[in-house]
């Protein structure tokens, strides 16, 4: 059982990480760390946590685990605010949906201490936001995806490792870079296109003619571009050269799609829209038979 | 109250106009004809439809209405087939999500009885298909989008839009151009869009791998890609011309975000989320305000 862990960010990521563990009996003491004391006092209110710090140092202090499920961009300078008080057998972990920048701003800010850091991304969340939003099982039966370092003992993996386990999640590995890149082709470019086609439709003349008769095709396929704007934005900027490499490969293999509906192939069209068709029903398939996926989920 | 309709095709389609128009006791008989013996067997056995005819002449006979529910490639020989037998009170429609190409084969099919001919285009689907999927419900609250010819009586144009109204369905009408530049841009692109994401990653070599880590955004923006590969051809061959018009579009924006992106231009991407998050809230408003829409429809 681990005697205390501090969360920085009582948001939906972090408060449902501390629910989930108290639901798991995983945990004794839980401290909440935030810039935003509205949240604090609520998570404390609805028991997601049992402290609010407000001195870092204090909060430190014997804990064995700390979450920072703060936005990717303050990373670096919560890691380097903690730095001075991270006793040695404290582990940290991050919630960020971006692994190779993550790790240059740990690197930058942890300089010695970066063995103490196990870099993570839970695959799950939900369109709500704040520690009201947050439900104790949310992770169950979701990927976490560890990004670890040379650095990392096996001990410290398996703290981080054990903590989403008991959350109920499945413990994945990925080096940081694959990590990237695999999420730039499943998740960051989906999103990318889902709000290019809005806001393409938006600008139009006519949009609003269009959007009276967008159905029900349209409102799954734009979804995603209901996310939040900032996150979006820090994303494309963090994972800048996968999500590159993906958006020419897409837009090279709609160059070749409008060859073939200029010239009228339909055995090309088809061709291609079988095959699609085959991948999408072999994956629904699978995530059937693998696991349980709750209905508005935004995979970050 | 109609006395006589026709339905040729007793799949989805044309099997729930059936259902919806018995329950609002809005005819006396139902009359099926199609090419599959057993879709019709079945069709009777559910009480969709009356009498199975094999004859098209004697289908025809002191007919109220006629819809046509079939692939819209067949459009034209079933209108050809019809031509003779079409009597001068006789009403025909279609379900086509295609107008341009439908009235074209029509003029071409029907000569003089352009006028009986009154284009439609339900919009509303479901996954499932065949007579065993119809539900009397399946147009509620759904747009029918009618594109009336100028040789259309206002009498004519009133049977089919009547017989959609009593099927619970709000009918509208655009010109047959307009219907397939609307469709082009909210349902057309995105299921072209979603097709070819699903084939770019499952042709890439790591393919198992991307799809092992897509998540709950990937499957809404995907759902689409399982449609029928062989209705999207013909979609896509039929409404070429306002296809390419929009691919042309989102292949710009595409190209005008991969600048961004390459700038890290930050407050750019910033703008064009934020734009396409602030439609998309206002449209899911707007729906949700203005009707119910079940979970799984096909917006052909």
């Amino acid at each position: 059982m681990l005697k205390k862990i501090v969360i920085f960010g009582v948001g939906l990521i972090g408060s449902s990480f501390a629910l989930a563990l108290r639901k798991a009996n995983a945990v004794e003491q839980i401290v909440g760390v935030g810039r935003t004391q509205t949240s604090l006092l609520r998570a404390k209110e609805l028991g997601i946590i049992d402290v609010i710090s407000t001195s870092i140092e204090e909060s430190l202090k014997n804990a064995d685990l700390v979450l920072l499920a703060v936005p990717v961009a303050q990373t670096e300078a919560m890691l380097a605010a903690i730095k001075p008080y991270l006793q040695k057998q404290t582990v940290v972990t991050d919630a960020g949906s971006i692994k190779g920048e993550v790790v240059l701003a740990a690197r930058r800010a942890l300089g010695e201490k970066i063995g103490q850091f196990v870099p993570g991304h839970p695959i799950a969340g939900l369109e709500a936001t704040g520690p009201d939003a947050a439900i104790a099982s949310l992770y169950v039966a979701k990927k976490v995806v560890l990004t670890a370092l040379p650095e990392n003992s096996v001990e410290q993996i398996a703290v981080v490792a054990q903590a989403w386990q008991q959350c109920g999640a499945i413990v994945h590995e990925l080096t940081p870079e694959n990590h990237d890149a695999v999420f730039a082709a499943v998740s960051h470019l989906p999103h990318l296109l889902a709000y290019a086609l809005v806001d393409d439709i938006a600008n139009k003349p006519n949009a609003d003619l269009l959007f009276q008769y967008a159905a029900s095709g349209f409102r799954d396929f734009t979804r995603i571009a209901a996310s939040s704007p900032e996150m979006w934005r820090d994303i494309s900027l963090t994972n800048q050269t996968a999500i590159l490499a993906e958006l020419d490969a897409y837009i090279a293999q709609l160059t070749r799609f409008r060859a073939q509906l200029a010239a009228g192939d339909g055995d090309a069209m088809y061709a291609m829209f079988s095959n699609a068709q085959r991948a999408r029903q072999n994956w629904q398939r699978s995530i059937e038979t693998a696991e349980i996926q709750p209905k508005q989920d935004s995979d970050k």
